[in-house]
């Protein structure tokens, strides 16, 4: 922008000109068409958090491409929401790929240089909750923080939960994914006093209404101080919590 | 029944005549008109629990004639969804009565013989839980069971309730109450192995939607054998439990 | 876990304070990994009843990993939710599997010592509604208590239920399950004194909504006392009435 | 509209072509202003039924000015969804105004020529559904059929129900009004054979959701041939009903 | 009954047993069992209708048991909610069987003898309706009422409405039939002074709910005197239908 | 914006000083503080829509203040959503406002220029309609648009409409008020060939929700091309309509 | 019609009252069947727009018949949600189609003569939101607009929808086409001056409710004047895109 | 717990040994009773935040005892939802209470000694979401959190929003208060780096559902990262705030 402002001075530029290219600098200068797909890389210097692939509704080369454009430029990418038939469609486009089958994830190299971050904590109510659970830690290491993965620790077995506090203890942040009542953080929102990102999962049936009421009693928890992303969204949860694990990884010794 | 038949074979009574008194007996001859509102005295003898007046979208007038009639013949007799107003008009109606401000509740009298119940323990998850608590409670002991009050056991401080699980032990079943995420009934759930109602209530705001939330917790709970009844309905828990409690009560030593 | 019992055998230790001791121990120490799926066998200590495979959400081998280690200690174990597919890779890896093709379960083997338990009457409305009422009835016979079923007893024709009053008084608890617009439990509820738990199905269609209106239609019920468990839920259902049942086995004589 | 008339006068058309012209004749000749209240005396030409006052978000003022130009023309008006202070107010504008309290209706002269229609039951499951149930019995009265009222039948108490099928087989239409559950017209649609219109009411708390179960419930039912109205719309109901009982009356002999 | 309650006065049933027999009788008697599958042929006699083998949820055998069972009695039977693959495997059990595609029904021979009833007009919005209105259709049919149809008279061009009036009001009884926003019952209740019974269909997506917001526009109509079924309820408006066209039919001449 | 460029060539104020003031520019510079309210005046340069009061939420005070603020500027100011009890304490603090009771409109003074706008028909099912149609009127008059008001035209009596129809032809865009099933839009629709806006009305109960279904009605139509409003939202149809009544007062002879 | 017709030829009718007589014409008269579909030719007479083939629930053969007989009319016909296999069939029963996969459209020819249209602007949020765009682009373009199409400018990449700004400007109409929390249409509201119609699309998952969400987003959205249509209804927002646009081109000069 | 500190005081116990024992005691030791409202002076120790008084649902007198007992132990003690009835009670019983009006807040005394926290930007879309913005920066203070207000900078003025970023980034944690759409928290989610924090207000109507809609838009964001918290929940915003916030605080420069 100063480039632009200087060019005004020198009257290389007039003040009409100069408006226009102020209007149209931030997003064009570094959109890159990949087919139909458009990567932000300037997303990363705006938010500290690189574009995510959402390979939901996206063919395998849109997915391929995107992650070759991205890992291009920052040596590692990543695509979520990658099912079977279409993580062996990938495989098949980019061989170098590592794909994580539970978590529905595929990666592609790694980031050079990524700011450092605190550990966290991913805390898995059921085993049907493993693949948000896993989504949650992977993307989390990729954007460069350690993983303290804490599974199958339900609350209708309570001396599953008090077990494993202290390990619990050792992160900076603290993510909790669990469907059906969604017990868990209400839990352990009263036993921790690290930040808290709880993560619905559509795990259940019948009245569970596809994860809406865990989410909602992830809401409406008694103990203050929970934050909630929407169903299944262990991307989102890893995102809040890196940013959080960020500030605390800044601190002159561990956060706990 | 029998009565009729026997009127038939002994000809006082043709066929066809038994036939309309069979068919109007059950109800006819033990209802009894009070103003508008129906008296089903029979309901007793079916269902092992007397009609207990439902206070709500009635009068002062209509409510106290109901305990009257009822009184008349059981004893006894208890109304609930009393709110300060009618409860104040009651009193002037009915000076002998006695009025449970909290619980909304209003009693007549005492029912003499009642069938012997095991206790049952009332288990509440927050002070805001206490007029649904309070509901069942009262409930519970007019129709002649035992209860253990546990207050204040809510999820956010697990200790709370652990402190307390030598005294819920100590009952034969469970009623246990709580609003907003309702967590309470997942963790009792995998703590004991008595019968559990569940009873949502209405506490909480926003995505609570009036306990809406708290009742599908429970019933999506990962904790297996938990009953739910509606929100805030604590005469329905005390039915519920009490029924089960005759059972436990006609056991040779107490329920645990 | 062992170290308890060996304070017990040195005389160290009473066996009631064992048995407290045993009931507090921590799960970690008595829980043994299956591949990805932890086993609770500590659960039946605590809540009296050992924990039952949900089918739904795992693979054939996770399923038959789980009743083999279940049955190994304790001679028997039950999955639920077996769909056909399902059930057919099941029988390939583990042929002396008994299988209930209407209600989806898949049996191994024989619990050797069960409480005593007094009979279960399982009421069904419509034969739509069959699948979930015979999950209960297994369950319930599983955990060691004898069943009593009717069916196609649903309120459109009113004579069918009268007529099997009887049979239905016989049981010390009653499970009613129905779908569409669930009115069994209402009409039953003012019939009999037993404890009642209500299983609404996801039968019917349109305005139905997956059964949601069953269950707000049995939890909105004018008659008190009826306990609902979620859509579908026949296990959940099995495991309160058998809680129930066995408070009865314990009376000198049968429940009725 | 007089050119019509004139033009029958005149012989030029004959009266059946005539009425004919009249069905079609638009709105605009035929209404007259009352303030800012349009006057449809139209409507019974087309749909045999007045327009009948709803007087929900009306001013007494306007609800008087309607009652009065409709009695003007018909001899007889009604006016619904009278509140005590509405009705007060009216009773001060029309003092002979006859005003039913709990049916919230008021009635003003009686309409002196009304197609003949059979009896019309109207059988209401418990005392709260009575305002709803009066104001269907109401209507149906003011539009000129017997009606036969049947109160406090609800399910809970089947004997109830039974021991008054005589006297609802007299009727040619039943009107079944409840609340809750609702589960009153699926059991009357088992055991009649008439017309049966389903009127859900806003009474019950919780999951009842102000009619919601009640109507989706009635919807739902496994009784086929319920047809159903608006929660709480006594008046669609009596609408119904009294077009049904209109052809039955056509009828050489009584309809049953 | 009155046969039973001969035999008492005769001495040849003792009281008890009588009241045995009367309480099995109704249902007992008359019930054969067809595999799982219970058959009422009681209900024709309470309801005025035979039972309607619902196809949705049954296997092709269950269905084609169920048609042979009903149609040896009464001459014919009706089966709902064919699917094109039901329907192939049906015809190949059944090669006498008729099948209609677009309503997904299946009729075994012909009932005998029906109760007269008054031509039915089953009007239908657009041509994605058609499946729900021939189902209408044809079960009205099969219970003997004549059926005139009136098809894409949707109310977005009012004209093709208009210019059919003079059909439907041929009818004693009007079914109808639309999806999306559902306004022509709204239009047509302004129009006719018939009996009409509206079905909504799950036509439409989006804001439409799969029929939902299409049945509450119904039922929250302008135009008083609506009677509403349940989303794609073909068979519930042809049998609400015909209970009243039944009636009309008694009339010395035709309807209108 | 040129302006600050401006100062940048002439070196009279350096780039990095100049970024920070295009980045503060458009906002701060006309935003005037009256109390806590913020008042945007730079809005109707980007939206050409002045700031409208939203009087909901606001004490008399407040709105009393911004109305003076922005009619200062203006000459004239507009606020909504003003109830009866403020009206009046805002007649007290503004003597010389303009209040339109069922509106709940208060204008104060008239703005001197307003673009030219062709004629808005507000179009209006029901008179429980009218306060939402003639907030849209009102509000559409102040914009500059000439309105034409077509009252009590619901689907129900369909002539009424019809005999409208050559008025509404007249108006280049037409505004449909309808609550309950909301059918007025589609009927419309398929009538006339200018844009059409819509807005539901919360009139109606039951299950018309509050407006919720009209509004979902209104979005499902048959009739394509029906732009839909939120509930009770005249303002918003009003602005949506006169941004479309300004293209057409610029074309040559009037838009019909 | 051919009577009115004639009579214009014979002089007895202008010209003028005979198209007033022609737009009043009943359907009947004009429709044609083209198997079990009406071709309703009369309906852009009445609104300006033909009717547009929606291909969801139509079999290849309905859809190639539709389009054909109105291509045999007015040049060129369109289809819209032809999904792939849809589409290859289509292709082979009407080879000379255009197909648009992305947007699942279908084009047969060309129309001739319509009306003129000033440009519209199609805005999308996110790639996953193009398929609904370029439905309502097609849509436009075949009714005779000009379309300028604007990609992946949603709001969390501001400077990306800031940069587009001026190309948005050149439209007389916006559509705004957005998923998940839809806040495209709410920042561009506030930026530009023309009519915005806000087309909300099913992509997202969990919370957003298959675009429940995104379009109550756009209905409550804090910039005035926003019009939204159903989800993913691209047909609707071009339709009445076009309307508006039509007003736009009768303006001497360019729409801004 | 004296026994715990007698240990350490005899040095049996080192101090970090303590500290555990101290976390784990259980809550009855540690609670003193105030009336009927158990006060948890222990839940500091656990979760590093005191006990906050939810004023809605507890008397003035309850309130007033919590405050007391609570800012006897710590200094000072908050009390949230008091409204203007409750807080004028308030003051009369505790005089030296600090009321903030438009934040529902009363604060008795001050909080002596608080872990270190960075400063928290509390930003805020529309003056109506006040309240609750207020809410969470009182809070947030009160836990020693510095606050920095942004108000009025909603996104239908995208200029606001972008003219305040540099102060936004001022803080290490972001809390962003919006009703309605609720599309302020993705816009802001696009443009910066720190932990966000969402907060739905109930402000809107109609379609907005008392915040439901904000919420979910919150949660549905196309920007990821933002967690969020229960509707109106300013509370539990600032809680997770400050937990942030005190992680960042311990860094050896300002968070940025």
């Amino acid at each position: 922008m100063l480039e632009v402002l200087d060019q005004v001075r020198a009257g290389a530029l007039s003040p009409a000109d100069a408006a226009d290219r102020l209007a149209e600098l931030p997003y064009a200068e570094i959109a890159h068409a990949v087919g139909s797909t458009m990567i932000d890389h300037h997303r990363e210097l705006r938010t500290g958090v690189p574009e995510l692939v959402f390979g939901a509704g996206k063919t395998p080369e849109q997915i391929a491409g995107a992650l070759r454009e991205l890992a291009r430029r920052a040596g590692g990418a990543i695509a979520t929401r990658v099912d079977p038939d279409k993580a062996a469609a990938l495989r098949a486009l980019v061989p170098e790929l590592a794909v994580h089958d539970l978590a529905r994830i595929a990666v592609l190299g790694a980031r050079a240089a990524r700011p450092a971050a605190a550990p966290i904590a991913v805390v898995c109510a059921g085993t049907s909750d493993l693949p948000v659970a896993e989504e949650a830690a992977l993307v989390a290491e990729f954007l460069g923080a350690p993983v303290i993965r804490i599974h199958d620790v339900g609350v209708a077995g309570i001396h599953r939960l008090l077990a494993r506090l202290d390990a619990i203890r050792g992160a900076a942040v603290i993510i909790a994914v669990a469907g059906m009542e969604a017990a868990l953080p209400s839990v352990l929102g009263g036993l921790v006093d690290q930040p808290l990102i709880a993560v619905p999962t559509s795990v259940g049936y019948g009245v569970s209404l596809d994860g809406l009421v865990a989410l909602a009693a992830m809401l409406a928890s008694c103990a203050p101080g929970i934050a909630v992303v929407n169903i299944d969204n262990g991307v989102g949860a890893a995102v809040a919590a890196v940013r959080i694990a960020r500030l605390a990884a800044r601190a002159p010794e561990a956060a706990r």
